[in-house]
């Protein structure tokens, strides 16, 4: 049997036999080792490179790879078989990063976003306790078992009628006593007269930790907070290790459905992602795990369903019904998490099955459900989920803009993590400017990039309407009908590979721009209002703080309204989830909101095509909707 | 390394490596595979035979084999440590039994015993439901998830507020809707005006199981009982896995507070016990094991803290104190139990350390807690426990006589199993006519069969009142100082072995009679009673039916009272248990009469200790306490 050693990035090394002719990909994903595959490994988008280092693999040259590239020994993983001993250099995609909040911006927007919610009159008390209890040891005169005994000291010390004891607790119960000579500090959540005991520590551990997860389909957050004070404790972020799995909800969905899908998918975001994250975030903080004692998770409706390791598949299938769009009653313990067994796991509430608890979460955060203005919401990651509406109705929908805005289908395309071009300007020799992440040499575009190069590219001239490459220069290359302009030459890349886009690029980007401004569009109309009526345009998600409100409007993605109105509000999801994290008021507050908004399905809506087709152009078909652009 | 095949009498064989010298016991015990081992490996007890087949192994000659045992290959495992490649042939010491309910005394008894409860008013009603349940499917114009359309036709049929649906049901709630085209059967447990949804089925599978447990220190039965109407479906009985670990609940507390040890305990109970048993007694009944809804087991207080896997090492050190005597809101997925996760495993209360759930589900079922007539109820398995009292008054103590009535401590000792001699009469030559159950050859003594051969060679005055063997002849031997007699030579028996009672096998066997005794006479002064105040003697437990009560009183073990008013009443744990698993109102009486038992500790009586030294003797130092005798 022929054996591969896997090399990866962080200097890890795995030696794996298979059978001879075994598909690389598979083979990764079957020892656990994580190769970026959007397309979940169907050939169709060309990103699971590996580098050939030692040996041979049966792998023809890609329509993907360069010759250049191939000759450096790339090849795809996905079209790659093992056929005699080999090495591979295995690209990092996980890339766990601390995220630093000492009085950072999101310092600042988690305290805003708090007092925002208080002052519309939710209350941040929550009902976790941690009591000092200290108990006579026993003795033959008073020889009831431990578990009376510190059910009646807790009885007196709360004048509760019940105490319980969960299974985790009980099995250390003798010894925890017995270490701390029977004084112990006991941590739980007061329900009405009843005390349920989550944990028991050493009289010194008092700290109540509660934890908002994001789950992103790219990119997953975790934030622990002081559930005592609300202080911000840690956070920590990753790229979903489900990435493996595809880029995006439908190819998920569907590796979920085959067999052992379920546990699989379920272990890549729990086993995978979130423990890591967790661990990595309670060493930071200096507490332990089993400090968590309730969770908030934001997710879109699939995510949910794949992290509860709920079966999937009908939310891809007409009607599009999902298991649940609330469910109350989920334990840590029931999902694996590396925190307080009996952890309450709320979820944000999902609406549809294409919009999910994460717009849910991040329409509580914004506070617009409480405000009399007329504000429109925009999260733009993987999928693109928009909500309007006030104070007297909200109304959403879900637009599949596909994952052009988080790096995927762009051949160049990456998440905006270091090395990737965040700003691009370029004078009119085509000479592009970079900025990137980290201040590297450039390794691929995000979205708030591409959106920048494209209207570039457009503003000068190199490509027309359709986003077809029109002018000739040094930075235009043509091969095979298809032109492409290069931003890095492999000399001034990061990667050593070319950077470019590509007529291809273009039109995935043409469509996802047009998804967005076609349900803004179709969602106007169905409430009967124009852009003039909006008063907020509030802007998160993956797209990124980077995005250029300007060049989003001059490629026809955002509608031409005084730019004013537009803010960049941050990962909303994180901030909503942070607060259902502390208040239990804020996450009935949530699934209230939640049941007040009206869902609009687009497939179904008259005229949404139309609209589509119709932005399908740069910036529109119809020029009058963006008079700026004549004034300019 | 070393390997040796272990051979199992099932045929089962395992080939393992190990170091050289390690210890075959453990060996064995890290592999899973079991050795009776009563004394837990400490050389004491010579139980845990293993017979050398092919190499060899590093064992010396051991006081408890005979120079042929040794001859034939016989070694202690305990004291066997493995320096090179052999094979050895390992004795079945689990033999899972079916226990045939059809028409037997088991059924009559089950049945008369919930008759004798029903009778002191105790409702056999209980909240279990199995609902069909049958949905539109989801269309366009209702997508509601599946979640909400299961809720809403729930509420509809039962008019409750809420449903909740556990974790294990939604994870597979799409496929089981979609798979039996939205019409299904819903199983739970109504709680006033919530339903508790516990699992979901097919339409056609509507069966509402329940579990009564009896977990013994040498011997566990399961028996399976449909809610809905009580009916006996199946039943199953082996041999605690956890005998390798010790005869006795001491030494397994011991094994548990070793590294692992709360993990190991477990898993022998549960893995290698439970399981087995509910597989097999499901498969008997035609049930699936997701269909058990709710358990009762009833143990003593070690078994419940082994059971659960709470630490138990405080219970065997004064104060003597547990970490629970009740305890209420464990599931079976908290055990690991092969049954419906969500299953309620309902503990009989334990009222004292050595006085457990197995007692107060024995008294439960026995009523005599709602008699006027004075009970005496004695438990006598490896731990003896006794209570007297009836409608006014109960009170309890433990004997610690030690597991020679069930075999253990006595050099040819065994469980009521097949091969056991359970009967013995013997002429005045000295020749012994033995019943075996199963009618084989003999293997070993269980306890009815060793009390009646002390009985018989006390009658016959081979011993004298102390246990020293005074009579010659063709079987009796002596070595090295100690004195045997042989019940059946190596050619009449079913080993091969020569089976004899030793004078050690006899002062043990009047320690433990002695215990018995003078427990039931400081039970009976301390309430200022005699034995002619007791109306009823009910013997229950492992002593097994085959019990002389003749020769129980001839050897001192029993008090001499008229043989009429003494009643062998089974297996009362189990019985009890059946009772609280079919009836939530028979747990809470059961409760109550826990509460009403008061716990004597012998260990801290004045007098106890004198009782128990005039006792060691056949039957008693005062010849007056047995006037019967004189008569015959």
């Amino acid at each position: 049997m022929p054996k591969v050693e896997l090399r990866m990035q962080s200097g890890e090394r795995k030696i794996v036999s298979c059978e001879p002719g075994e598909n690389l990909l598979a083979l990764a994903e079957s020892e656990g080792v994580s190769i970026d595959a959007p397309c979940s490994g169907n050939g169709a988008c060309g990103k699971c490179r590996v580098r050939l280092v030692e040996g041979s693999l049966d792998a023809a040259p890609s329509r993907h790879l360069s010759a250049e590239a191939y000759e450096q020994g790339w090849r795809l993983a996905c079209e790659a078989r093992v056929t005699q001993d080999c090495a591979v250099f295995v690209p990092d995609t996980k890339g766990l990063q601390v995220l630093d909040l000492s009085g950072s911006r999101e310092q600042a927007a988690f305290g805003d976003c708090l007092k925002d919610l208080e002052n519309s009159g939710i209350s941040f008390d929550n009902p976790f306790l941690a009591l000092p209890i200290a108990m006579e040891a026993p003795n033959a005169d008073d020889p009831a078992p431990d578990g009376e005994r510190l059910t009646r000291a807790i009885r007196k010390e709360l004048g509760v009628s019940e105490v319980r004891i969960p299974h985790s607790v009980m099995v250390q119960l003798a010894r925890t006593l017995r270490e701390n000579n029977f004084t112990v500090c006991a941590k739980g959540e007061r329900k009405g007269n009843v005390f349920c005991l989550m944990a028991l520590c050493a009289p010194g551990d008092q700290t109540l930790v509660g934890c908002a997860i994001d789950v992103g389909t790219t990119t997953v957050a975790v934030v622990l907070t002081d559930l005592a004070n609300g202080k911000l404790l840690s956070a920590a972020s990753c790229a979903n290790a489900q990435l493996c799995y595809g880029a995006d909800v439908i190819h998920r969905i569907i590796r979920q459905g085959e067999p052992g899908g379920r546990e699989r998918l379920q272990g890549a975001i729990v086993d995978k992602t979130l423990n890591p994250l967790l661990r990595d975030a309670c060493r930071q903080a200096g507490v332990s795990p089993q400090s968590i004692l309730r969770f908030c998770v934001a997710a879109n409706t699939a995510m949910n369903h794949l992290l509860v390791g709920a079966d999937a598949q009908s939310i891809r299938m007409e009607p599009y019904v999902p298991s649940f769009f609330r469910w109350d009653g989920l334990l840590a313990r029931d999902l694996g998490l590396c925190a307080n067994p009996e952890a309450n796991v709320v979820l944000s509430p999902n609406i549809g099955s294409f919009v999910g608890g994460d717009i849910t979460a991040g329409v509580l955060a914004t506070r617009m459900w409480n405000r009399e203005e007329m504000s429109l919401f925009l999260d733009l990651g993987t999928n693109g989920e928009i909500v309007l509406g006030g104070r007297d109705y909200l109304i959403g929908c879900a637009c599949s803009a596909g994952p052009a805005f988080e790096g995927g289908d762009i051949s160049c395309g990456m998440r905006a993590a270091p090395g990737a071009v965040e700003h691009v300007t370029m004078d009119d020799s085509m000479e592009p400017h970079l900025r990137v992440i980290g201040g590297e040499r450039p390794a691929g575009l995000c979205g708030s990039g591409l959106i920048d190069l494209a209207a570039e590219l457009f503003r000068t001239g190199v490509i027309n309407p359709q986003g077809r490459i029109i002018r000739e220069g040094s930075r235009v290359r043509r091969e095979n009908g298809m032109a492409r302009c290069i931003f890095a030459h492999p000399w001034e890349s990061g990667t050593g590979q070319e950077l470019s886009l590509t007529e291809t690029d273009l039109d995935n980007l043409i469509r996802a721009k047009a998804a967005v401004f076609s349900a803004i569009e179709t969602l106007l109309k169905a409430v009967d209002l124009t852009p003039e009526d909006i008063d907020r345009v509030l802007v998160a998600g993956g797209i990124g703080s980077g995005l250029s409100i300007e060049n989003a409007i001059s490629i026809g993605m955002l509608p031409d309204m005084p730019r004013e109105k537009f803010f960049y509000v941050g990962n909303t999801s994180l901030l909503g989830a942070y607060a259902m994290t502390r208040s239990h008021e804020a996450y009935r507050q949530c699934c209230r909101v939640a049941e007040g908004i009206t869902y609009l399905e687009l497939s179904t809506c008259p005229g949404y095509m139309d609209s589509f087709l119709a932005a399908c152009f740069l910036p529109h078909t119809d020029g009058s909707k963006f008079p700026s652009r004549h004034r300019t």
